[in-house]
């Protein structure tokens, strides 16, 4: 039987990253994509606790010799709806392997907290699906997202034959530079964001505000991290675990507070 | 100076549990809560990057010689937005403590991922204030959780005395059962959820779905997970570390791919 790769975003069905990543990896299997109706950037592992959620067909195109098919949905929901829509309701087959992307933006350090597209990955886990996110610093609308290609093929290449460790996911961060200096393994870096919002007049008397700012991270000269891999050219992989334990705390706290 | 207590919650700033959650820790300072206008279970990390947000304000309480002061101010945002508004454009001064819940409802094991009253304390966490976050086995809207003061009162009182370590904070879920049976020091368990989506038929054609199932624990019987501590009437203290990087991976990842 061949693989069956399934795919999300948080950037929306129709965005260029989600399209090209299917293209990409339709020689490994057949594609199956249910991804948000429009933009959900900083979805996170959101769900749709308070409003129901609606699916709707967008496409099948046949497989080839040389490709697998390729099956579109549009979900009204988060990235996180999608991806559990996808595995209880929509997929033909469990799948064998679960990709968040291509994400129009990096997803590096603490940001992976917020991102949707790291949701689908982590939700892929949580399914005990190999699970990779792919996010790039190529963030027009209409970026071309080939000069990736190479290092996207080597890391699903390597997921589909050896698989990964359960309750472990990739966050995949590639910088918007050629050529790329090669893979390296990275810790997820630190920091913190400021001027996060910016202010606007209602016209009908009042303030209201829009998400923005910058990222500070800190821990900028830590070549272990993330962010200090792709600052300098790397296509930076971050092995993410599902367990948040802080165990070298635990005996700490049981004599503070049991 | 007196202390100064930041609280928002997932369940929004009219919710009895954190109405109930200010009064149990307006003995230890200032309280000062930034919430969301309604209910927001699910919302995880995420933030509102496709609309804006606005605030309201809902009253001020003055301290007295044996309490702090009250300030309550709702935001439309998700519980995160809440707290990233507090911190750059609402609260008077930088906070010595936040405070997510009290959830009507418990946020265990990965469940932590996907709870908004956890990202209150992930979002303090990230902001480098010791934070916590308490959600209840008690649900129903009109809930009384003074069977729980004594256990937040003293995790309040330890935190707020000998603080966090950086980057950890602590996820608490409170059975409803009585007497507890003391604090334990947990882990995160993992699992996943199950027949994840109701269906029901749209008046106009088609079908549309409301996010429900329920959650299968993977180490039910693992005593150190806070789902065990949690059905066995404990207090489940569970820190948590924004640090997700899978470490004992890294280097068989490298071998592999780089």
């Amino acid at each position: 039987m061949d693989k069956l790769i399934f795919i999300s975003n948080d950037d929306g069905y129709d965005a260029e990253g989600i399209k090209q990543l299917a293209e990409m990896v339709r020689s490994y299997g057949d594609v199956f994509i249910v991804a948000p109706d429009g933009g959900r950037s900083g979805a996170s592992m959101s769900i749709s606790s308070h409003t129901p959620v609606q699916n709707t067909f967008i496409k099948y195109e046949e497989g080839t010799e040389t490709k697998g098919s390729l099956t579109v949905w549009a979900c009204t929901g988060t990235p996180n709806d999608c991806t559990k829509m996808a595995f209880e309701k929509l997929l033909p087959r469990r799948p064998d392997l679960v990709l968040g992307g291509i994400n129009h933006g990096e997803n590096c350090a603490v940001n992976a907290h917020y991102s949707g597209t790291m949701s689908v990955a982590l939700e892929g886990c949580i399914k005990h699906v190999p699970s990779i996110a792919f996010s790039s610093g190529r963030t027009a609308e209409d970026a071309d997202f080939s000069y990736m290609r190479e290092y996207v093929e080597r890391i699903v290449e390597m997921v589909l034959k050896d698989g990964l460790p359960l309750e472990v996911c990739l966050n995949v961060n590639i910088p918007d530079v050629m050529p790329l200096k090669g893979i390296k393994i990275c810790k997820m870096g630190l920091g913190d964001w400021h001027e996060e919002w910016q202010e606007r007049d209602h016209p009908r008397g009042g303030k209201y505000y829009w998400i923005a700012g910058y990222y500070a991270p800190h821990d900028k000269d830590d070549e272990e991290s993330d962010t200090w891999a792709y600052e300098h050219g790397y296509v930076a992989v971050t092995p993410l675990q599902l367990d948040m334990t802080a165990y070298e705390v635990m005996k700490d706290l049981e004599l503070r507070v049991c």
